[in-house]
C-alpha cells in the first residue's frame, strides 16, 4: 500500500470488509455512549439465541480520559470500530486480523499481540473474557467473548471487536499524536475536532452543574421505569444510557463519593438488567424472528468423519496438540501444573506404558507428547464367581439353568466353569480373560477427558457446544506415531495440522507424524518448554541491557508473565525521552511494568536509565517497526503522566483536603476529609495507648494531616496503585520532613497480602488510626463485611491492624483502642455491634494465625480464648504455646493443669486463699510453691513464663492431688484447697485457656 | 445494475462518492438530532469563511412523524444523508443527480424534479432557498441553499443536499414500503429498527412525563449558559440539541400551547444564536484555521475572457438565456410579469430598435428574443452652452482661454465654436455630435442590468459574487445573429452554450445562432412560452380524464403552477386503492393538490374517482415507472390519513375539548378548552345583540360546544388546513345536525383573504364570537400586534370581523360586541387597552373600504369619523356617500352643509331650539324645512337618507344665509338661530363627519 489510510479511508474499508463477512452495517448511536458496546445494537442484540452479524463506528464519550487535548493518544472522546460476530464464526481472530491486513498492516512486519483482558462492565451488568490486542505494544482493539450482558448468560456466546481507529491510524500513518493523522487528505485529526476536544473538557472538568444534574439523572431513572413499564424499551434503554453519561460527567466533576458510586452503578446496573430481561423475553415473545438469518450466518464447519486407526502392534510416540486462541499468562501456569500431573495419572490409568511423558504450554498450544506408548492394554484374567454349585448342578451332576446362564454371561461355555471352595462354600467359577484394547481406542476415549479436565480461574464459552475453556479451542491435532487419532472436543475434530507463528499469518502446516511435530514447530522459532523460553527471554534482555551498560531489576513476576504471553521470544531495546526521567521512579515503573510489561533499565548506581527492554512474539524481522511503535505507546503513557504531574503540583497537597470534602466516604460517615479529620484526632490518644514517644506522635499528626490528601491528586486518580506514594513524593517535594513524608506513605501499609509494613512508629500510628476508623465507623453504620461481600476491604484492614501489631510487638488490647476510635465517629457504634467488630477482629487474627504460624488448631484456639485482642501476644503466644506442646513432658504438665482447673471448674465462687486455714503440710508445700512462681508473673508475662512458673510447681501438684482430698468435710477446709487451686487455674488467665487443647 | 443496493450499500456508496468529490466523511451525532443540519459539522461549520466539505448519515428523530410503524414511509427516526458544501461549487445540481446515478437511478427513466422549497428552522436561526427534489412525485431529497444559520448571514453560502435514504432504497428496490427494503441481503429496514420505532411511539404519544421533562429542559437551558459562560461551545450547543429534542418529545406528547410553542422557539433560537455568534468569534480568533483548504475545495472556474465581437453593420436578432436551476413557480411569474415591460423599456432606453421582442421562461432558462436589432445606436447631435461671449472673447475678439478650455472640453477645436442668443443673452455654443455605439457594447453593458433588475419576494446568495437572484444562475447565453455576445453576471461569463432537459441529463448543447437556438430547445422539447405549455398541459390531462369518462374540476391556480414547474410536460395518469376514496373528498383533494400536485379527477357526477393525473417533466419513456412511483406516493400519503382518520374517529369529537385542556391559548387566557368555552358563552349575548333569531343562536351554540375540538384531531394536527372540515365531517359521521356541523366549519372562516364567509346566521355568530374573544382577550394580556409581529393573526381576526358584519350588513356598533366579549374574558380589558383595540378596529376597517370599494380616503376618513366601530354601516355609507361626491349638484349641498357646521362650530354649547323665539319667516321657514325632513330620519337611516333630506332643506338654508345674520345682537335670538343651524349640522351626527371631505 503506497499511501496510508486515511482516517475516514479506514472506516469505510473497515464497513466495507465486515459488510462482505456478512454483518449489517450500523451507524453509531444518537445518545453519548462510553463505548460502542452501550449501542443496542450490541447491547440488546447480543441476548437471546438469534444470531445476529453487526458493525459500526462509534465515537466512545468517556468525559474523565479529557486532557484538554495535551495527551497524543487519550481524549474523553474517540473512535471505536465495532464487530459483533454471534455465534462465533471459529475463526474471528483469523477474519480480525484479515481485516488489519485489508488496512495495510503487514502482520509481518509488526507484533500484534493478543494480551488478556477481561471486561467487565458492572453499569452495564456485563463481562467476558478476551484480549487487548497490541501492536507494537499499543493497544488498538479489544477482543472479546461476551459472557453475559444485562445480567444475562449469553447463549450463543457473541465475539466483540472492538478497534481503536485513531490508534490503528496512527500506526498506518507513523504518526506521532492522534492529533496529527490525516482524516482526509489535507485535514487532520485536530482540524475536526481537537476545539471540541479541549472544550468538553472544560465542561467535564470545571462547568457541569452537579446538583442539577444528579436531579437529572434522578427523573430519568423514573423516566427508565415509565418507558418500561409502558413497553418502550428502547426508550428505557436509551434512559439508561444517559444516566450513564450523567453518572460519567458527575464522576469527573469529582462529585461522587466511594459509597455514592457504589450505589450509583448498582442503580445502573438494576436498570440495564431490568431493560434486558424485558427485551430476552420480548424477542421471545416475538418468535425471535432473526432465527432466519441462522442459515445466512451459521458456521461452514466441515465435519469429518473419526476414521478408526488400524490398531497398531508396536509402541508409537504420542503427540497431541490443542489448539487456543491466546491463553492469559496466569492460565498458561494453572495449565503446565495441572498436566504434570493428570498426563501420567491419565496413561495409568489407561492402562498404557510409555517411555515418557512431557507436558509443554505457550499461550497457543497445550502439548502432550508421550515417548513409546504401548500399542495395546494388557489382557486380563479375573476369576468370577457363580452361583453355589449346589444350585448349578443338578443331581446328576448336570449343570442348570444358572449355570448355563452364568456361562453365557460371561461369553464362555459351560463346560469352562469350575468349582471352587470360597469362604467356606462351593461355588462355580469362571476364568474371564479381558483383552486389552488398542492404545488408539483408549487414547480417543480418555483425551477429551484429559481436556476436560483442566481447569481455570476465569472460564468462557465460545460456542455452540458450550463447553467452557480459559480461551477457546481452535484446533486439536493427534498422532499415534504417523496416525491421526480421531478425537473430538469442544465440536472441534482432531486432524494432523497445526498453526505456526502468528507473525507469519499461524500457516496451517501438515504434521507427518508424531516426532516430526517437534521439527515443525522448531522451524516455526515457537519454543514450546517454559524453562527454556524463560532462560531464552533471561539472556536476551540481560544482554540489551548490558550494551548500555545496564542491568535489569530482578522482577520475577513480570518475567514470569512475559515468558507466558510469547511463544517465539525476541527482546527489544527502546528508549524514551530523558525528560521523563524527571518523573519519579514509581510511576515511570508502574507505567511499564504494569501497562506495558517492559523491563526497566538501571544504570551503575541503580539510576532509572532512559530506555526500556521489551519482548516480541516473533523474529528479528522489522525490529525497528516494532521497537517505533513501542517508544510511541511508552511516550503517550508517559505523557499522560506527565500531565498528571504537572497537573498534580500547580497545587499543594493540602489543597487536596479541600477537594477531599466532595469525595464521599460513606454518607453517614462524612467525607474523605471528615475521615481524615477523624484518623488525625485519632492519633495522640492512640499513641498514647500504644506508648510511642511523643516525639513520634507528634510526627504522626502531621503526616496525618495530609494522609489522605493525594487522593484528589490526578496521577493517584488514574493510578490508584501509587496512593501514598505520590503523597510522599508530593509533600517531599513541598520541603515536608521526611519522616513526615513517609507517614503519608506508610498509613496505607500493608496495602494487601505480602505487603510491607509501616517502618517507622509513626506511620504504625496512622496506619492503625485509619483501619480503626474504618471498621468502628463502617459496623456503627452497618456495613460489616458480608461472606461474598467487603466494598470497604474491612478484612484487610483488620488484617492490616493485626500484622502491624504482631510484627512490631506491640502489646495493646484493642478494646481500648476501638473504644477512642469509636469515640470519634459521627454515629454510635452500639453494644451489638462493638461485640460483632471484636467477633469480626477475632476471627481474622484466628485465620491469619493459622496462616502465619505452624501453631495447631487448639493451640491457636486456646490463646485465642484469652487474648483475642491483643494480636501482639498472641502472635507470641501462640508460638510459644506451640513449642510447649511439643515437650516431652507435656503431658504431665498439662494434665497436672487439667487437674486443678477441672476440680474447680464446678464451683461458683472464687474464694480466697487463706494461708493460715491451710491444714496438711502438702497444702502449705503447695500454696509455698505457687507463691514462690506467682510473684515472679507479671501481666506482661507470657506463655512462656506461665508455663515456666507452672512446671516447676508440678511436683508439688501431684504431691498434694496424691493425699489430699480437696472435698474435705470441713467447708472452710474445703473452700480453702478449692481457692488454691483456682489460684493456680488462674495463673492462665489473661494468656490462654488450656482447656482448649486436646489432651486436657 | 444487476442487483438494486441494499440500505447498508446505498450509504456506503454516498460515503464513496462525496469522499471522491473531496468530502470529510463525518458521522451520526451522538445527540439526538430532528436532522442533519443539527449535526454541528453542519450548523457550526456552516459559518464564517472557512470552506468546508462533508458528508454523513444522520439518523433524524421526529417524534411527531411517529405513526407506531404503520406508514410505510412516515417514521419518527429515519436516515438523512447530509452533505455540506461550501462554497457553492458551481454545479451542485449536477453533482448530486450523478450521485443518484451511481446509485443506480437513471435519470432518464425517471421524473427527477427540483419542487421549489423554501427552509426554514425557527430554532435554529436558519432558513435558506432550494428545492425538494422529486423522484416520480417522491420527495427524496432536500436541496437548499444555506443563506443564514444561528441567527448569521452565512458568507460564502453553503449548499446542503439532504437525501431521504429510505425513500431512495424504497424507489431503488420497487419496493412498497420502507419496511420491506432490504437492509442487507436477507435482513430488512423492519427486522432492524420495527418494534424500536413502536416502542419510541409509545414512548413519545403515551409516556413520557411532561412535567419532568420540561424541568430538564429548564435545567439543560441553563447549562449551555454555563458551558458557553466558560468557553466549551461545543457542550453548549450539546444543550441546546438536547433542548430542542426535549421540546419536540413535549410536543409530541400534546403539552405545548400556542405561547408556550412560540415562548420555547424564543429561547431555543435565543440559544443558538448564542452559540453561533460565539462560535463565529472563535474561528475568527484562531484564524480560520480552515482557511488553507480553500486551494483544495475552491472552485475550478474557467475564466473566459470576453471576446469583443466586430461592430457588426447589418440588424440581427439577439438572444438570451439565462440558464439558472429551477425557479419557483411564482417566481416564473414574476419574470414573466416584469419582462414583459423592462425588455422593451431596456431596448428603447439603449436606443436600439427592433421588430419584436419576445420574453419566455420555464423554471430553468430566462429566455429574451429581440428580432432585428440595428446594429448600432442612431448618431445624435446636441448644441451645448459655453461661457458668455463677453468672457469667450476679448477685446481683439481672440477667444480666451476661457473659450479654448471649454471647446477642448467638448473635443472641438475652439474654431468651432459659435456665438447664439440664449435666453436673451450671448453666449458661445458648441454643437456636440455623440456617434452612436454598437449594438453589442450596448447590450453588453445594459444586459446585466436587466438581469440585475428582476426582483423576486424572496432571493438567495450561493457563490462569492453574492449577488441575489430566486435561484443560482449557472449559465449565460448570449448571441448577437450568430455571434458571441460577451456578458458577465455573477460571476459568469457567457458563452454559446446552452443545457437540454433535466432528464436527457441537461446536455450541453452548442447554439449556432440566436435563431439556431429555437431549434435546438424545440428538439430538447422544451415548450418555452407559457401559454403553449399551458394548453398543452391542459389538452393532455383533459383527454388522460376522458380516457376514463371522468372530468377534471376546474383549478386554475394548481393549472398554473404545473404549467411553471416543467419544461417538457408529458401528463400521465395513475391510479389508488378505491377505499381510499372513503376518505373525505377534502382530505383527498388536499393531499392530491397540496402535497403533490396532482389533478383529481371526477367522475359525471362530480364524485371523486380512484385516480389522479400529473404531469412530469420529459417525454414519455419509462412512463410506466414514473407512474409507478407517483403512485406509491400518493399510496403511503392516504395511508398517513387513513391512519389519523381512524384514529380520529376512535373518540368522538367531544373528547377533543378534553385534550384541548392541555394546549395552552395563552397563558394568561388559559387553554384552548378556555377559550371554546369562553366563546360558547358569548354566543347567545352576541346572538341577540345582532338580533339574530332564537333558534339560529341554538344553533350556534350547540356548534360552539364543539368548535375547536377537531384542533385535537390528528388529521388537523397534520394538515392544518383541514381544521373545522374535518370537525365538519367527525360531527357528522357522529350523527350531529348539519346545521350544527356547518357551525363547526363556519366559525373559521374566513381563513385568509378572499376566503368564503360564513352563510348561515349561526356560523357567523360564532365565527364573530371567536374574533371577538381572541381581540378583547389578547389586547387585555397586552399582546396587541406589532408593526413586524402579529403571532395571533389578531390583523386576521379584525378583517374577517369587518367582512363578516358588512357583507352580512349586519348593523352592529362593535362597541356594545366587544364589551360582552371583554366581560368573559379573564383579565380585565382596561380602559387604555379598550380604546387601542377600538382604534385597531377603526385602522382595520379604514383598510378594508380602501381597498374593497372605490371611495376616496376623505370619504372613507368621513364615514369612520362616526361609523368607525359599525363595519356593514360603514361599508353602505362610504358607498353612499362616494355616489353623492359624484353628484353633479355636490358642491352646492357640501357647500350649504359646510355653512351650517363651519359658522357653530365655535359655540361651545348645543342650544335647544326654541320654535316661538324665531324673529324672521326666513328662520321659520327653514326651521319648517328642517322639521319636515328631520322626522323622516331614523338613527338606522343612513348617509343616502341623509343627504336626500338635507338636499331638500338647501334652498331654504341659502335664503337663510342671504338675509339672516346669524349672531344677532339679541343673545336669545342669537343662540336660538344658532340652535337650529347646530340641528342641522346634527344631521350627520352617527353618520358621517363631512367636514372631513376635500371642498368642505
Amino acid at each position: 500500500m503506497a499511501q496510508p489510510l486515511s482516517f475516514q479511508q479506514v472506516i469505510l474499508k473497515l464497513h466495507q470488509f465486515w459488510a462482505d463477512q456478512g454483518c449489517a452495517i450500523w451507524e453509531p448511536y444518537n445518545v453519548q455512549v462510553g463505548a460502542g458496546t452501550g449501542n443496542p445494537a450490541t447491547l440488546l442484540r447480543v441476548l437471546g439465541p438469534e444470531p445476529w452479524r453487526v458493525a459500526y463506528v462509534e465515537p466512545s464519550v468517556r468525559p474523565d480520559d479529557g486532557r484538554y487535548g495535551e495527551n497524543p493518544n487519550r481524549m474523553q472522546k474517540y473512535y471505536q470500530y465495532q464487530v459483533i460476530l454471534k455465534p462465533d464464526p471459529g475463526n474471528p481472530q483469523e477474519l480480525y486480523l484479515q481485516s488489519l491486513e485489508a488496512l495495510g498492516i503487514n502482520p509481518r512486519e509488526h507484533d500484534i499481540r493478543f494480551v488478556e483482558d477481561n471486561w467487565e462492565s458492572p453499569a452495564l451488568g456485563a463481562w467476558g473474557l478476551g484480549w487487548e490486542v497490541w501492536l507494537d505494544g499499543q493497544e488498538i482493539t479489544q477482543f472479546t467473548y461476551f459472557q453475559q450482558a444485562g445480567g444475562l448468560e449469553l447463549n450463543p456466546v457473541s465475539v466483540e471487536i472492538t478497534y481503536g481507529v485513531e490508534r490503528i491510524v496512527l500506526a498506518l500513518q507513523g504518526k506521532n499524536s492522534a492529533w496529527e493523522i490525516d482524516w482526509m487528505p489535507g485535514l487532520t485529526y485536530a482540524d475536526m475536532i481537537y476545539n471540541e476536544e479541549v472544550e468538553y473538557c472544560r465542561y467535564y472538568f470545571d462547568i457541569a452543574d452537579v446538583e442539577a444534574l444528579k436531579k437529572v439523572y434522578d427523573t430519568y431513572e423514573r423516566e427508565m421505569g415509565r418507558a418500561l413499564e409502558g413497553d418502550s424499551l428502547i426508550s428505557a434503554y436509551d434512559y439508561v444510557l444517559k444516566c450513564s453519561h450523567l453518572f460519567n460527567v458527575l464522576d469527573t466533576r469529582g462529585a461522587i463519593g466511594v459509597t455514592e458510586r457504589a450505589v450509583y452503578f448498582r442503580r445502573m446496573r438494576d436498570m440495564t438488567r431490568t431493560v434486558a430481561k424485558a427485551y430476552a423475553e420480548k424477542r421471545e415473545a416475538l418468535g425471535h424472528p432473526l432465527l432466519k438469518m441462522k442459515d445466512y450466518w451459521d458456521i461452514d464447519r466441515t465435519d469429518i468423519l473419526p476414521v478408526f486407526p488400524q490398531p497398531s502392534t508396536a509402541p508409537a510416540d504420542v503427540l497431541i496438540e490443542i489448539g487456543v486462541e491466546e491463553l492469559p499468562a496466569g492460565d498458561v501456569d494453572d495449565v503446565i501444573a495441572h498436566l504434570i500431573k493428570a498426563a501420567p495419572a491419565l496413561f495409568e490409568q489407561a492402562k498404557l506404558t510409555h517411555s515418557g511423558i512431557e507436558t509443554m504450554v505457550t499461550p497457543r498450544r497445550i502439548v502432550l507428547s508421550a515417548k513409546q506408548v504401548s500399542p495395546r492394554q494388557p489382557d486380563e484374567e479375573q476369576i468370577v464367581k457363580g452361583p453355589p454349585a449346589a444350585r448349578a448342578f443338578d443331581a446328576n451332576g448336570q449343570p442348570t439353568q444358572a449355570a448355563i446362564g452364568f456361562a453365557k454371561g460371561k461369553g464362555l461355555d459351560v463346560s469352562a466353569l469350575k468349582r471352587e471352595t470360597i469362604d467356606g462354600g462351593e461355588y462355580v467359577t469362571a476364568l474371564v480373560k479381558t483383552e486389552g484394547k488398542p492404545a488408539t481406542s483408549v487414547l480417543m476415549e480418555v483425551l477429551p477427558q484429559l481436556i476436560a479436565g483442566i481447569k481455570f480461574g476465569k472460564v468462557m464459552r465460545w460456542n455452540e457446544t458450550n463447553v467452557a475453556f480459559s480461551r477457546p479451542i481452535r484446533w486439536l491435532l493427534a498422532l499415534w506415531g504417523d496416525t491421526l487419532l480421531p478425537v473430538e472436543y469442544a465440536g472441534i475434530s482432531s486432524n494432523r495440522t497445526t498453526r505456526g507463528l502468528r507473525p507469519y499469518g499461524s500457516p496451517e502446516l501438515s504434521v507427518k507424524s508424531a516426532a516430526d511435530y517437534f521439527r515443525v514447530i522448531k522451524e516455526q522459532g515457537i519454543i514450546l518448554n517454559y524453562e527454556e523460553r524463560r532462560a531464552a527471554i533471561t539472556q536476551q534482555i540481560n544482554a540489551l541491557a548490558q550494551e548500555i551498560n545496564g542491568t535489569i531489576p530482578n522482577d520475577p513476576d513480570l518475567l514470569d508473565e512475559v515468558v507466558n504471553l510469547v511463544e517465539a521470544p525476541t527482546a527489544l531495546r527502546g528508549t524514551f525521552e530523558a525528560r521523563d526521567l524527571e518523573l519519579p521512579r514509581d510511576v515511570l515503573v508502574t507505567v511499564m511494568r504494569k501497562h506495558q510489561r517492559y523491563f526497566p533499565v538501571e544504570d551503575a548506581n541503580g539510576q532509572l536509565m532512559a530506555s526500556f527492554i521489551a519482548v516480541r512474539n516473533g523474529d528479528a524481522e522489522h525490529l525497528d517497526k516494532v521497537i517505533h511503535g513501542n517508544e510511541h505507546v511508552l511516550r503517550a503513557r508517559f505523557s499522560d503522566a506527565r500531565y498528571f504531574f504537572s497537573q498534580d503540583i500547580k497545587k499543594p497537597l493540602a489543597d487536596g483536603m479541600k477537594r477531599l470534602e466532595t469525595l464521599t466516604f460513606q454518607e453517614k460517615l462524612g467525607s474523605m476529609r471528615d475521615k481524615n479529620d477523624r484518623v488525625a484526632k485519632l492519633v495522640a490518644p492512640l499513641g498514647h495507648l500504644l506508648n510511642i514517644p511523643e516525639a513520634d506522635i507528634q510526627i504522626a499528626q502531621q503526616g496525618a494531616q495530609l494522609a489522605k490528601a493525594d487522593l484528589a491528586k490526578q496521577m493517584v486518580v488514574e493510578m490508584t496503585s501509587l496512593q501514598g506514594i505520590m503523597g510522599r513524593e508530593y509533600a517531599l517535594r513541598e520541603g515536608a520532613a521526611p519522616e513526615v513524608a513517609q507517614v503519608i506513605f506508610e498509613h496505607w501499609l500493608p496495602r494487601g497480602a505480602g505487603d510491607q509494613l509501616p517502618q517507622s512508629a509513626a506511620g504504625r500510628i496512622v496506619a492503625l488510626a485509619d483501619k480503626l476508623d474504618s471498621l468502628t465507623g463502617l459496623f456503627a453504620a452497618g456495613l460489616a463485611p458480608k461472606a461474598t461481600s467487603d466494598p470497604y476491604g474491612l478484612r484487610r484492614s483488620a488484617l492490616g491492624i493485626i500484622q502491624i501489631l504482631a510484627h512490631s510487638q506491640t502489646d495493646v488490647d484493642l478494646n481500648d483502642a476501638l473504644q477512642i476510635a469509636a469515640g470519634l465517629q459521627p454515629i454510635p457504634l452500639n453494644a451489638q455491634q462493638q461485640q460483632q467488630l471484636k467477633e469480626f477482629l477475632i476471627g481474622r487474627l484466628d485465620a491469619w494465625l493459622n496462616e502465619e504460624t505452624d501453631a495447631p488448631r487448639d493451640v491457636i484456639r486456646a490463646v485465642l480464648a484469652e487474648q483475642g485482642l491483643n494480636p501482639a501476644r498472641a502472635y507470641r503466644a501462640v508460638q510459644e504455646l506451640t513449642k510447649w506442646t511439643q515437650h516431652a513432658d507435656w503431658a504431665v504438665i498439662l494434665d497436672n493443669f487439667a487437674r486443678c482447673v477441672r476440680i474447680t471448674r464446678p464451683e461458683k465462687v472464687m474464694y480466697s486463699v487463706r494461708p493460715d486455714a491451710f491444714t496438711e503440710s502438702l497444702e502449705r508445700d503447695l500454696y509455698a510453691a505457687y507463691e514462690s512462681v506467682a510473684k515472679q508473673l507479671t501481666p506482661s508475662s507470657g506463655i512462656d513464663e506461665m508455663l515456666t512458673a507452672f512446671a516447676l510447681i508440678v511436683p508439688a501438684i501431684q504431691a498434694f492431688f496424691n493425699t489430699i482430698l480437696v472435698h474435705a468435710e470441713d467447708k472452710a477446709v474445703r473452700e480453702n484447697r478449692v481457692a488454691l487451686l483456682q489460684a493456680i487455674s488462674n495463673l492462665q488467665k489473661g494468656r490462654a485457656d488450656l482447656s482448649e487443647l486436646s489432651g486436657f
